[in-house]
């Protein structure tokens, strides 16, 4: 997209030494991923950074200077690995303390299930100074937020939950609209001359080429942009191009083979 | 892990409007970081940027500052939206033109394959001034080393054969090895204590917990180090730590329901 993006932008860190190892493939990227476009808003990157303080405060204070929304995933449990809050206090240069209101939710979660408030449950209390909660349904344990800064779950169920319950808060510009074709036997190298032209008739819609290798292989192209009238019209000019190599153009999934 | 890691730094640069958007799930980042784990190189950080020149470099420039290595995978197509090659020579300052070399393999493969090497395909032979070629046994299209910088394909089967072409030039310290075991039935705040001191006692080895809430849930400790005595000797004092909470110690994966 050649012309300036209306949308509020974000950036996602994920806290994991766990993704890094790659003991675990994180699932919480693809969704937020999704999300944020169906909201209007912008995803302009995401880092995964081990579970330590100096790189979290340095991926958190980058980036929340540079976007209007950050969101964490990870570190945010009883256990020594959970180191999140503590960092984020440090990215902020806020104390680390105990939240009342933190506090006294675990308390009467913890009582009514009897189970023991010990010392490493009520480390999840500990937040930045100034931080708000973020309530959600999955777990009483709250996430909280502190400036431009949301603090989630690493476990995806929590994780969105947690993203849920504040995305009606989120100020989101217009979303995103994608399309997709795809050219069956289509090759990129013989497109890419047309494609590029069309791009640049297009300026408003970012135009991506995928090739994929599956058996028929073929090209997919995305248009996507926030004006709907000019990715379909991109998505026109798509359609006719392949044509005009001799492929079917076929909307939305590739077609089974 | 408390002590200094003797291991060479990583890190991995996904260039990827379509994970971003969240159209695509990328599965490159797992391959790289569980093949590095193997060759004894700590990946310290991965990052999704935008196919955007600037996001490009400064993302590269940073990353290529602080780790001995540095992977990138996508965006070196035929096509308009393939800008890594130019994005790297910016990084490095250096001019961004025609390889003799990939030239030539280029040429001589679409001329026995019979298709014409055309404006669009002859870019994927414009590389930054410098780069050395990364050949690969998927296809004939190469990517290229430039300093410690490592600029590979997206397409994951292309990536993969692009990384195991230069993994035994790449120096690795010690492997990592790494013990898992789990817990039904436990909960992390209340082996979180004992847990805390178990790491305090083995500073050698990086110690994880994570909780899974499959039916039925549990703790799943991860010890992790390039010392497998260490290693061995975190694990045995979790599992005796969990007999001791009255909970059965399994290792490696989940035990069945």
């Amino acid at each position: 997209m050649t012309t300036p993006d209306p949308r509020p932008t974000a950036a996602v860190v994920i806290i994991g030494d766990e993704v890094l190892s790659g003991r675990t493939h994180d699932s919480n990227l693809p969704y937020l991923a999704r999300r944020l476009g169906e909201l209007g808003i912008r995803l302009v990157e995401a880092r995964v950074v081990a579970d330590q303080q100096q790189a979290i405060v340095r991926a958190v204070n980058e980036l929340r200077a540079q976007n209007d929304y950050v969101f964490t995933t990870g570190g945010i449990g009883p256990t020594h690995d959970d180191i999140t809050a503590e960092s984020i206090a440090a990215a902020f240069g806020v104390p680390w303390e105990r939240n009342e209101e933190a506090w006294r939710i675990l308390a009467e979660d913890y009582a009514k299930r009897g189970i023991d408030f010990n010392e490493a449950r009520q480390r999840m209390a500990m937040m930045p100074r100034g931080a708000e909660l973020v309530r959600c349904e999955a777990v009483a344990a709250p996430g909280f937020r502190i400036g431009n800064v949301f603090v989630f779950a690493g476990v995806p169920r929590i994780m969105q939950s947690m993203f849920e319950a504040v995305a009606p808060t989120l100020a989101g510009g217009p979303p995103m609209v994608s399309r997709t074709v795809h050219a069956i036997g289509a090759l990129e190298g013989q497109i890419a001359r047309r494609l590029a032209a069309i791009q640049a008739e297009h300026p408003m819609v970012s135009i991506g080429s995928y090739p994929f290798y599956r058996d028929p292989g073929g090209v997919a192209i995305v248009a996507r942009g926030t004006d709907g009238a000019a990715v379909d019209a991109a998505i026109a000019a798509v359609s006719a191009m392949f044509r005009d190599f001799g492929y079917e153009p076929h909307e939305g999934e590739p077609p089974p083979a």
